[in-house]
């Protein structure tokens, strides 16, 4: 084991300047203590340390697959286009997809994750009950052409993920196979000493537990959750709720025309009127798979086109151009009311709740509409969670305000369903000598981005400060002084590796004690020993890299206690 | 530690028959015993079994190279196109490289090895003589779009290597990175227990040390060498010398034109005169970098014309066509004879010595000449060894004839010199304060390749038979028989496991000991230890999976002899 590095001879080169293009701590602080190096946009290079750090967070993440039963493989990355053109997301993915040709000109692609693998082999190696459940995993090298890849590691184009996929031939035994993950990504998370959130990833409607993310807060996060003050609920900005609450909408008048001249939005329109926008009606004009659908949502709040799409799909939402309104006398662009929409189908935010009176269009130029009530003068066809969600939201579990937080999303686990076995039709022979379609889940870690989460939520502002699990090394050991303090830091540094202790020793000659320790603070070893003044009388300095702590003993106090 | 595998659970599923696309024996028996499945034409999964094997040779190969002081990195697969361009390999590699582009429409590639990157890498971390040397390496997935993937795992267009690189100062740092490597490349073939063979790759004109394979003699080898019965000199084919010795040829008569209709060719002129093939010298026309030049062999051999190629490198050589011959009065095409070639240059291989008389081309139609005697009659421009080793040829060491068998490639070392330091202008501060040129070495080993190897070397006619160290078990355990059989399987199973022993115990129910007995032997780990009639008695049957013996032995002594 090579337990003992010499930074004299490791290929480690610090940077006292963050490198120009970078904007967010894990990415500064990798390039600048030498873990990472940056190839091409978004595709990076391991150095001797990042590399390190990245193999004990595999082997935190093999451990705790293998404990709940997984079974590592290794899959390819070049892919054949065929299994992806089946289930369809050759074209669904559209740029995010590298494709090449081969010498032949048959297509291939980079795998961005492998569902439709796993699911060829599990239907060729699989053929009976007897052979489910499994669950396979992979530690691979992954492929995504972002748009704009950024933050270091935290979102390459080339990266490395932990995949893995259940097969079962019932429903509780998908749930079980979730239930596993979900306990092994908590002890992963926990033992790589990650500050992290499990949320919920779809919306209540479509099955709250079918799929959760493991969301680590982090300022260079780009996943906005919202998690309550009150309660423990937490869920991902999408898949956040709001009660259908239907009001008592009796006392108010009648649906009175008003003249307002230039108002085609929200803003003209209140202003002109001089109420909020909360007392205002948007009504936002879409196409569902061609047909001209509305949308309403209180004048204050944005629709999410993201969500609106997820709630319809697999239809089509797109937003309306004007040669849409030709020939439809019924739409009156910017003063479009809901209640004059006969021929249109309305959805609604459950904002807009039974009983409800707004101030929205009157379905004639320049003129708008007060005390509309819904219910009585229009219908609701189908009420969705469409708005984008804002802090101070009330919590769908408490009514507590919300907060909004930035996080990374570090794991994700998903029920998958029978969406890949219907597309491979994989089916084993069931108990009863009949064929059962196998149910899968999918479930994925983001290896190389842990690091970067790492790195975000352990640094402080000398530089890195690793979890002990996770760090290239358990003790740096600087050698500050001369022949005397290089010559006992090299025989501890010895007598430590030989007691199993990972040590990284500063021995560089010519390097001046000042620069040294602050190489060791920004490398971001826990523990950092220090050869110094007392080193004649075998007298060392134990510093607490994280609290700052410091501490002398003797040569094999250190031993013992680093050992320990 | 998983150190228990049940094969009730694992993902293994065993064929009776071969492939019906496999045509050599790692490729059979891998895909029989269930270790890798084939995902597209040169692309392959590893499953389960595979992934171990494949595993512990990786752990193998890193630690050998951790213990010259190799540290691991990792380099990206896609990189991008530029500094394949500034070495010109873009080009060079033709199709066997996969080319494609990214949404904006930039060029990457996958990358066949990684010379260039990690020149670059060491030019950025690396500034000062103090710095260096360094050996670095990763094992990591290449590519290369072969023309004919064959043979399984042995010859992938995804496959795995571990490649590393030396950087030096000095010629003799690079020497000694490359005797480093050239051990450790020992060490590990040796703990891996491949029967293997170091031979020189290059010609004793480039340098004879410079480059070194390690072949792998397998019947399924693509790479054929010489070796010699007699001594132990061993060599590519490519790099086997044949020594010039002049002969005395002052006794032949003077040349004489004989009439040969209609011989444009060796054979009709040898049957046409009855004399060996031998006896008359082969003139073929090529074009080096467009220009004309003739390469005499003795008429009973072929030109190898890669390797007359390589000599030539960078000029490229090109077979004349009908057109080159147009205004060329002096070459007779079929009848050309070296010794009216004034406006030719004259390339002979070593066997047409000075002294040596033939019979030759009169350079005249239908007309040849006898008693034609170099040094006298014609003179050889350039001597280069260009003739297709044969079976027999004498050993150039010792004179012995050469056999020639086949073998897999399995490492490679190579002195690079200073050919990527000066394309990327990689220079380091030297001890006298100015820039001194890095020289560099790269090694590869293939690990997926090796796999192949063990599998070629080591089956026997039952299936699979790994060496200890590479073996996805130490022990196969089986439970031949019904509850009692397999309650005490699982038993000393779970002993075995604690103690440290990795067990493979095949506790399937409803399948025959028969079967078990079967799978055992195709998936080939060294010991099988089964539970059958005696187990009531706790009485196990241990069997040596290569010679077959057997030996019964109790509970208590089958464990300590394993775990021994």
């Amino acid at each position: 084991m090579a337990q003992v590095q010499r930074m004299s001879r490791l290929m480690v080169k610090t940077l006292r300047d963050d490198p120009a293009d970078a904007e967010t701590l894990n990415h500064k602080l990798l390039v600048r203590a030498g873990y990472v190096r940056r190839t091409a946009a978004g595709i990076w290079t391991w150095l001797p340390l990042g590399k390190k750090v990245y193999e004990n967070i595999a082997r935190v993440v093999r451990e705790e697959m293998d404990a709940i039963g997984g079974q590592e493989v290794l899959l390819p990355a070049l892919l054949p286009k065929e299994p992806y053109e089946e289930s369809g997301r050759y074209e669904e993915y559209g740029d995010l997809l590298f494709r090449l040709k081969d010498r032949k000109g048959a297509d291939y692609l980079l795998g961005p994750t492998h569902e439709e693998i796993f699911t060829q082999v599990v239907k060729d190696q699989c053929s009976s009950y007897k052979d489910l459940p499994v669950i396979l995993y992979q530690i691979q090298t992954k492929y995504r052409d972002e748009a704009r890849p950024r933050a270091g590691v935290l979102r390459g184009r080339e990266f490395q993920m932990k995949d893995s996929y259940s097969f079962d031939t019932t429903d509780e035994g998908l749930a079980e196979a979730y239930a596993l993950h979900r306990g092994a990504y908590q002890r992963i998370f926990e033992r790589l000493g990650l500050d992290y959130r499990i949320v919920s990833a779809i919306s209540g409607a479509m099955g709250g537990s079918a799929s959760e993310e493991f969301l680590a807060p982090a300022p260079a996060g780009e996943d906005t959750f919202a998690d309550c003050p009150a309660c423990d609920y937490a869920a991902n900005t999408e898949a956040v709720t709001f009660a259908l609450a239907p009001v008592d909408g009796s006392a108010h008048g009648p649906v009175e025309e008003l003249d307002t001249p230039d108002t085609p939005t929200i803003e003209t329109l209140a202003e002109h009127l001089g109420v909020p926008a909360s007392a205002t009606l948007k009504n936002l004009l879409v196409k569902v798979d061609g047909e001209i659908v509305a949308v309403g949502v209180p004048g204050d709040r944005e629709v999410d086109l993201g969500k609106l799409g997820e709630h319809l799909a697999p239809a089509e939402v797109e937003l309306v151009t004007a040669e849409d309104f030709e020939g439809r006398d019924d739409l009156v662009r910017g003063y479009v009311g809901p209640q004059g929409l006969e021929k249109v189908r309305y959805i609604a935010d459950p904002r807009v709740a039974p009983g409800t009176a707004w101030i929205t269009g009157a379905n004639k130029q320049d003129k708008h509409a007060k005390n509309v009530v819904c219910g009585r003068d229009f219908e609701v066809d189908q009420y969705l969670d469409v708005v984008v969600v804002e802090e101070g939201d009330p919590c769908p579990a408490c009514g507590t305000g919300l907060r909004l937080d930035r996080a990374i999303e570090i794991g994700h686990i998903f029920q998958l369903g029978r969406k890949y076995a219907d597309t491979f039709q994989l089916d084993v022979l069931g108990k009863e000598g009949k064929p059962v379609r196998v149910t899968m889940g999918s479930y994925g870690i983001g290896v190389s981005r842990a690091v970067a989460a790492l790195a975000e939520q352990t640094a402080d502002d000398k530089g890195l400060c690793w979890p002990k699990e996770v760090a290239p090394a358990d003790v740096h050991l600087v050698a500050a002084g001369k022949a005397l303090q290089t010559e006992l830091a090299l025989d501890v540094a010895e007598k430590l590796g030989a007691a199993g202790v990972r040590v990284l020793v500063d021995d560089r000659a010519g390097v001046s004690p000042g620069v040294k320790f602050t190489d060791a603070e920004l490398i971001g070893v826990p523990q950092i020993l220090v050869a110094g003044r007392r080193s004649a009388e075998g007298v060392l300095e134990l510093k607490d890299r994280r609290t700052g702590e410091r501490e002398e003993l003797t040569v094999d106090e250190a031993i013992a206690r680093l050992s320990a």
